[in-house]
């Protein structure tokens, strides 16, 4: 494969000395992009886009070529691991993901087993090699997964939920089910986010959406010890060069601590959370990626390079820092805004590394 | 009016010792409740209870004849104040409250003055009298209103949101025009707790439902500043006694030590922080209330007990802690796992006050 021409991304998330923060956008390939609504318009649905590897390869690269961005994120989404365990995803207009066969009792879970990645997901790693070509080498790619903790959530509710009664319930009332549904997910998710690596995947992060909906002690059990069996599975190195691991908790302030105990290389950190206060909690034991919140790109020009200033110096000086917005971007975005905001990094962010 | 046979709620509100933890919980008087959904089939629709004073009186007296509560919370909703503003409140079916004039732009902002609570509000405070009379001095009256952050997210946004893109819009974009719709809804908000005071409501708590989704920089410009002035402005003392305020942010776990500042005799702690860190980053200057995941209530009797325990212990030994959920009950909770968390609190409480 080409030599990395920007690896701007792979060193902040190390810790290693870069001369301008690296920044990417979680959503980045997705709705608020013209480009990317044409060809779903044509391609056809959610799903099949995520499943033809030609399609999620173009709509990988659609945001590299229009932004000077440091990192592409892999098309794709959180639901190809119980879909592939034959859970029976579907996208129902307007109302988000959906499982015609729901976990809801111990024989259900018993019925389920891992997937074989090449059988099952080989769309997703023959989408991996794919971007890898198309990108020649301009910029690292990220490979990614959903903690077993929120894929979970959706197994258990058949789809999106409110109150997470069902879960919440199997939470409480028979810890034992889903402790066995949440070790099949993360052993599944190992063997995923390794087949991506090998594919070509060159860091990986953990999307752990609903972890924020537990108390402390429920975090800990359900959702932050399937995240480190995650890390310690990991293949953390290829091509030579270690593979950097982020993981992500949204609404997670306070669980930072022991989040950069779990032998990640790197945090996500959304916008509730002062960048400063994270990187007391963490004591630069971990990069940190984040944390504009999405909604400054609603604003003006001149006031979202004010915001990007704001995060910069909430970091502060020296290494260890990736810029990124706190969670995915709005679908209502216009693309100029993101043009400012990618803008105001690459002009404010050298002087933290001088 | 009756004197008070049980003031554990308003000593524990003041961090004055008592022999058991008193316990109450958001959203008593409501759907879960049998007979409420009995009294609501036949009164009609949501905003008729509230604006009717014979119902809102029943209902919020409803739970304190079938529990052994220490405290009655009026029902009533968050956003009869912009209602008073002529913002025109209904309740679509199955998609919660919606504005049909909903403050889109300075312009709108300018229409809207302070409503007169006696001739707009009168319904509010005819209930908390009818509520006074009808309890009898069993427990006390809490009276509510929400924040006025929160209040003005569905002003904006017209209903409830998923992403609040217009008023994060507003925040970002024309944040002028938002610190004067939040003003008013300030002051509105004053003059709204203060009748409820006059009229027998013997605490009074101020719900920020949404001041969670800010980053903690807009959240003290937009969300506490406004708080804090409710608190400057209310009236404390009434029937020679003071009148505690509780203010509850959900999901501002990291925002507590400021809060604390704002004046407040009590803060509402949500399930996602521990008490026992709640408790360190207050250092005992208010009290605090809360906190059970309101999920524990689907699992068996006994495991509720367990996990009030956990709560328990959390905030250990000593006065100033109100049992309560994290937040709001959910309307599918059988009342009978209510009556086990009650029986918990009730058995396990007096050995930290001992």
């Amino acid at each position: 494969m080409s030599p990395l021409k920007n690896d701007l991304l792979l060193r902040a998330l190390l810790r290693e000395p870069v001369e301008r923060t690296p920044v990417w956008m979680m959503r980045q390939a997705g709705r608020y992009l013209p480009e990317y609504r044409a060809l779903r318009a044509e391609a056809g649905d959610f799903l099949t886009l995520c499943s033809t590897p030609d399609l999620a390869c173009e709509i990988t690269v659609q945001p590299i070529r229009r932004f000077p961005l440091d990192a592409a994120i892999l098309f794709s989404d959180i639901l190809t691991v119980p879909h592939a365990m034959g859970l029976g995803l579907y996208f129902a207009e307007g109302e988000g993901p959906r499982f015609r066969h729901p976990v809801r009792s111990a024989a259900d879970v018993v019925k389920l087993g891992v997937p074989d990645v090449e059988d099952d997901l080989g769309y997703v790693t023959e989408a991996v090699r794919r971007v890898r070509r198309e990108l020649d080498g301009r910029v690292p790619l990220i490979g990614f997964a959903g903690s077993p903790w929120t894929v979970a959530t959706y197994c258990v509710e058949g789809g999106g939920s409110k109150n997470h009664a069902r879960i919440k319930g199997m939470l409480y009332g028979d810890p034992g089910t889903l402790h066995r549904l949440l070790e099949l997910l993360a052993r599944a998710t190992v063997d995923y986010l390794n087949a991506q690596v090998a594919a070509g995947a060159q860091a990986v992060m953990v999307f752990d959406t609903w972890g924020g909906l537990l108390s402390p002690a429920a975090y800990r059990e359900f959702s932050l010890q399937y995240m480190s069996r995650i890390v310690e599975g990991l293949d953390r190195e290829a091509e030579g060069r270690r593979v950097p691991v982020i993981l992500f908790t949204k609404g997670a302030g306070a669980r930072l601590t022991e989040m950069a105990d779990a032998g990640c290389d790197a945090l996500g950190v959304d916008w509730t959370t002062d960048l400063a206060e994270a990187r007391r909690l963490t004591a630069d034991r971990v990069a940190l990626q984040g944390n504009l919140d999405p909604s400054v790109l609603y604003a003006p020009p001149a006031r979202i390079a004010e915001e990007v200033g704001r995060v910069l110096s909430s970091y502060g000086r020296g290494p260890g820092h990736v810029f990124n917005l706190g969670h995915g971007i709005h679908p209502d975005i216009d693309p100029e805004h993101v043009a400012a905001m990618l803008a105001a990094v690459h002009a404010r962010s050298p002087a933290f590394h001088a």
